[in-house]
């Protein structure tokens, strides 16, 4: 049962209101305004904030993942759903639908076994429904209710499940966007087939590859420099270590179901959502 | 396991262009836009868009329920969540946080024993989230635990339950919106206590109300003139029949999870959901 969460707290910046302006501007053109943020040459508030999240080491983000199962008493479906959800709203925020290529709106979900891979699913239903065309590539599936309805939804919406991951090349040529959703903050020692062959495809892809909470096969706290370099990064719960050492050109937090208490007493000092939003920048 | 479901579909209304450069307006300004519409003398989209709309009787709210976690395996959880933050966010869009007086961030939401009371408790949460200081009224717990869970985080969260509900004066004093998240769309026949008591109080406030996908005390079908007459209402899956006969001053539809194919199926003909919104106006 374990799992990831994120938070709205971060009131103890001194910054929240000018992020909050500036969110407000991110929500329409998060690109131009960050390099408009990037060219001064003075910090601003954006990057304070940034800078002062707290990056979780594993054990610490495995902790805060059983206080909000055990003693919040949260079912894993519903962080699942709000989680996998916030990547949906971010990828589409980042790559919008309807300026993409009508080719480009296909997009590519890997999922592992786990929860990474659960909420790669939600963000697949969730996507769809935003107009995009997902494929799915899951070749280990759990035996859990949870991943069985998982699956059952996406199969009823259409959404196709795909049995062999083709290369690189065609990867390439076939879909728009590759979500790798693969490993998460769990993920610890070597990979396991069939996810070798995985990642090396994924390695050779030149289309955005976007990954959820941790760029799989990195060491959660360390990274792994001669890994996946993915263009986007949609940290859950808060940033992992590893998500210091990102070189991508998208960084969001995801998510908003964490209890201030918690975010207190893990001092995760993260910023604050603007508005109703489910999703915060963090470039 | 009787639920609620909301449709993302509407793709076969030809006004959904026009509709999409409404809604993005009404993002920003919902009630002055709507003044505009509503002042044309030819149709708007949105009005032809809001008549085109089915509204379900019970039996047929009560089938796609079924068939949303039957065949679509769908968790009541997963739905819930999504149902609830879509309450919130249309409550934090008519009522923003920031533009109430401080003592009117102060929501009271009166929860019943069914799946309606889920969701008002999920909406809580997102509230909490949000900025608002939301307060329970939760007078008849269900055991399961899917509900003790929603309890549970709600009281870990700091949002207090209160164990009797206040006069109508007290209640227009002490709180800023109240909603009434008391019955749904398996309600039928007579009220039963103490739940009569409740709606009086409700009936003498004169602060904003906003009923979850029924007023409560209303004929699902029929309506109920003598009844509650909120100013907000949010449809959740599609409009119910009474909803024709809403008279307040908002109206969303809620909620953003339904397959395509079962839409289709129902004929359901609702609008398209802007971009990655959980919610899009009725009115």
């Amino acid at each position: 049962m374990i799992r990831h969460l994120t938070i709205s707290a971060g009131r103890s910046l001194g910054c929240v209101s000018k992020l909050n302006v500036i969110s407000n501007h991110l929500r329409q053109q998060p690109v131009q305004l960050l390099r408009q943020v990037s060219n001064t040459t003075e910090r601003s508030p954006l990057e304070n904030m940034a800078s002062s999240v707290k990056h979780l080491g594993q054990e610490e983000a495995q902790n805060i993942d059983q206080e909000l199962f055990n003693d919040y008493q949260f079912s894993v479906d519903q962080l699942m759903e709000l989680a996998g959800l916030s990547c949906a709203v971010a990828i589409a925020r980042c790559y919008p639908h309807d300026k993409l290529k009508k080719s480009d709106s296909k997009v590519l979900i890997c999922a592992g076994p786990g929860n990474n891979g659960g909420d790669g699913l939600v963000c697949a239903r969730h996507l769809k429904l935003f107009g995009y065309k997902p494929s799915i590539f899951y070749p280990k599936r759990p035996s859990k209710p949870l991943f069985q309805g998982l699956v059952t939804q996406c199969t009823s919406m259409d959404i196709p499940f795909i049995s062999e991951l083709p290369s690189s090349e065609n990867v390439n040529n076939s879909y728009g966007i590759v979500v790798d959703a693969l490993f998460g903050f769990s993920f610890k020692g070597d990979v396991r087939a069939p996810f070798g062959d995985v990642l090396n495809t994924l390695k050779g892809l030149n289309i955005p590859l976007c990954s959820i909470d941790v760029p799989s096969g990195w060491n959660v706290e360390q990274g792994n420099p001669d890994g996946l370099q993915p263009d986007f990064l949609i940290s859950l719960t808060a940033p992992k270590k590893c998500a210091k050492l990102f070189k991508g050109k998208y960084h969001y937090l995801g998510g908003r179901f964490v209890p201030q208490s918690l975010a207190e007493k893990y001092q995760l000092n993260l910023p604050e959502y603007p508005g109703t939003e489910c999703i915060v920048s963090l470039m």
